[in-house]
């Protein structure tokens, strides 16, 4: 695979302008940039275009800084879109804004259709590489950009998009001067964070909204089985959840219950103030509107379910424009559910556990064996759970600088996330009411305080970090001429 | 490719006593560890075994430092009989000893036979490769030495190595306390530094044993072309310098010439104060040994070329056991040429120049575009010339900490290395008299003050490192709980 030299130059103006809760208008140029499919090895010389938006309107030309959002496993213009914080504060800061796809998502298919079609294709989708990809990407706007050599870069990420600003920053410090890192869940690996807090946020999120809801839920497994055993029972789910599809064997039963779960952990990450339309359009505090629906526990499991296809119908079926349910894929097809999770089975090996006690889910153990074996039969890969801790330094990053880290405590993420500042310059900001990077969103008159308070002190940050690299060098300190 | 887990065993137990020029007894544990070919992506999941040396004689378990060598191009044993520093501080550090081989050079080689055939196998030869068999393997050591979990670990290299030992540092800083970068030229590449300040070096050394010595050098180049162009001059060359094989076509001259510039270099990288044996065996000062037979530029160009090859036979027969003077290849044959060749063609692009003027060489100058042909041609592979400098930083490293970079001003290679301390814990330290990283060398009774000292203000840093990685933690920074 090859490209002509002319992949380099701007392809497309895209002017998009989108219909929010409140209307927003976000421009960019779209443009491709010619890329190693892998950077660390000459096995493989191929190259591949990545996608990349950019906004220069408010950009202060020679030394104004460059706002780089790390993207994450989606198309990027989705990331540009809901990414509001960024656009908001470009002004003040005289900044560039550029939205950079991760490979193997949207638009930057290293191979094309096939690019999913083997592992000997989709190999090159790990993080390190796309990190390499950010570099180079930064370094060619640099050098093409007449007075961008000297801008500091700050990155910016949420999420997965949040590990990467943080990684970033700590295995390319001479390219990127500060990262703000939304909700990135760095600590959720094998061995440094507990496998069940997360599900425990979760349930947490639902049992403050009322703990009938959480208990409802936690209820609705055994319901769920027990009615699912026969072909009666399925039937019932089917006309009274309006499924598409009928349920057959036990793994469309094991298929529903993980859609369901994937459902109630969403609408924690999702728990917003204001009606959004990041992972499914819903209302503001999706959690408690939900709820609404889920009062009473102790109804037999057939009243019970009903009481819980009306609170998934806020998550699946908000707008009423829904046919019927579809439990075989997410809500929102931005996400590339194909990609992460193929991610997941290779480097991002998150552990996940749960024992139904402490937490409203059926009780699932972590089994690394057993996941390695789905891996290897789903992906043909084996997964290296230990990797990314041993590349990006786990919880021993006290040597790095210069990130802030937001989690908000609503977002069950936080469990992995840095929730302690690590020294004078890698920040924990922790927003109570914060769901998952609501920072990163764009200002909202239904903002909760502690969320303008954590953007304050995000840009605080951003400009201490742009005039240190502007200050005088220090002192040169002595070398030692021995002799 | 695969390997049972019994590799992780050791495999053998390897006692070796070298004569030196003085009596040294090195020995070691020999091990190997099962490596992914492969670390940043899974497109190729062949593992393949790095072969690793140990020596745990004056480790104090439970804290006692790791000393890390972070072998470079060639037999790993190679590099452990000749870093006697590591060895001579082991016992007042209570140090353990590991000494880990590149991949594809020694008894590491990930394909076998195969490993040097096509690019298909070589292409994993890189150095961010290498950096990451170097982390798993520290990350095996100290999960499996009970007591080895908090020690220190100090990384140690010369050259190749000692950029490795920095970017250790600077890659891995949650692995790696501390690095000693001895003669690392890691400014030796494109942009960073004049591609002429080498040959400069070179020269330098010879000039300064005398304005002859580097002159006549200076003429001997023209003398052979003249010579050289009919086959009756070929013959007397073969003959006056008692070729093995006789010279043939232009390429055959060419290849002359080019190892002779090697013999120079070589000569000025190793001009150590004592009888040695590193690039091959040699007497004290061998520049000046050479150079006493080097003292009349003005002779005819057959006596001015008898007296070139009294002076190389100081470097090409110092033993007196040479039958023939063979400049096929170099004289250390521990020197993996092929794959450094390789390297050089891939990441390890090193601008060389001259105008023949202000250096002794034959004007040669840089041409990228030439010499990526001749890589092509060869290897099949399209030089990253950028590439190092992206990945580590070029001259912008001070966000890093923690390294000694030593330098001998006799050496070239300095040219290309941190000659100026860039914080107070990013140290450089020169060493006038030295030559190619000597201070990694035994104590010698020939050592000249200057090694002495830099070896001391070595141990300063070690010691001050791995004393700040068990004080008590600074207080904790506060972090922001916003609302």
């Amino acid at each position: 695979m090859s490209w002509s030299p002319s992949m380099h130059r701007m392809l497309l103006f895209a002017f998009i302008c989108l219909l929010f809760h409140h209307t927003q208008c976000y421009s960019w140029k779209t443009a491709f940039l010619k890329q190693q499919v892998d950077h660390f090895s000459f096995a493989n010389q191929d190259t591949y275009a990545q996608r990349y938006l950019v906004n220069s309107t408010y950009w202060k030309r020679g030394g104004g800084p460059i706002f780089f959002y790390t993207g994450n496993e989606g198309d990027i213009e989705w990331f540009a879109q809901n990414t509001g914080f960024m656009w908001d504060i470009a002004e003040e800061f005289g900044a560039m804004l550029i939205f950079a796809e991760h490979r193997y998502y949207g638009q930057s298919l290293p191979y094309g259709n096939k690019s999913y079609s083997d592992a000997k294709y989709l190999g090159y989708l790990t993080s390190e590489q796309a990190l390499a990809d950010f570099a180079e990407l930064l370094a060619y706007v640099k050098s093409t950009n007449s007075g961008a050599a000297e801008s500091p870069v700050i990155a910016f990420g949420g999420s997965y998009g949040g590990m990467l600003a943080a990684w970033m920053r700590i295995k390319y410090p001479h390219i990127i001067t500060g990262a703000i890192a939304a909700s990135a869940p760095i600590l959720q690996f094998t061995g440094l964070t507990p496998c069940d807090a997360f599900n425990r946020v979760v349930t947490a999120d639902f049992s403050s909204a009322s703990a009938e809801c959480a208990e409802t839920i936690r209820k609705s497994w055994k319901a769920l089985s027990k009615i699912l055993v026969n072909d009666d029972g399925k039937e019932w789910i089917r006309t009274h959840w309006n499924l598409c599809v009928p349920l057959k064997g036990t793994e469309d039963v094991a298929n529903l219950k993980d859609w369901l779960t994937n459902v109630w952990t969403n609408l924690a990450m999702v728990n917003y103030p204001y009606p959004a339309n990041f992972l499914a359009p819903l209302p503001a505090y999706p959690v408690k509107a939900v709820c609404e629906h889920l009062t009473n526990s102790t109804l037999d499991d057939h009243s019970l379910l009903d009481e819980i296809f009306k609170g998934l119908s806020v998550y699946a079926n908000f707008t009423g424009q829904t046919q019927c349910l579809d439990v075989s894929q997410q809500a929102d097809q931005s996400l590339g559910d194909m990609g992460w999770d193929f991610q997941a089975c290779t480097e991002m090996v998150m552990p996940m556990c749960g024992d139904g006690i402490n937490d409203m889910f059926e009780a699932q153990p972590w089994n690394l064996e057993k996941y390695a074996e789905k891996c290897l039969k789903k992906w043909k890969v084996n997964p290296r759970p230990l990797m990314a801790p041993l590349i990006y330094g786990g919880r021993n990053i006290s040597s790095s600088s210069n990130i802030v880290f937001s989690n908000g405590l609503l977002d069950p993420w936080s469990t992995g996330g840095v929730t302690k500042s690590l020294s004078d310059s890698l920040i924990a900001i922790i927003i109570p009411e914060g769901a998952h990077h609501l920072d990163l969103r764009a200002a909202d008159p239904n903002d909760p305080p502690s969320v303008i308070k954590a953007r304050e002190i995000e840009k605080q940050f951003i400009s201490k970090w742009i005039s240190s690299t502007k200050r005088d060098r220090k002192e040169i300190p002595k070398s030692f001429i021995v002799g």
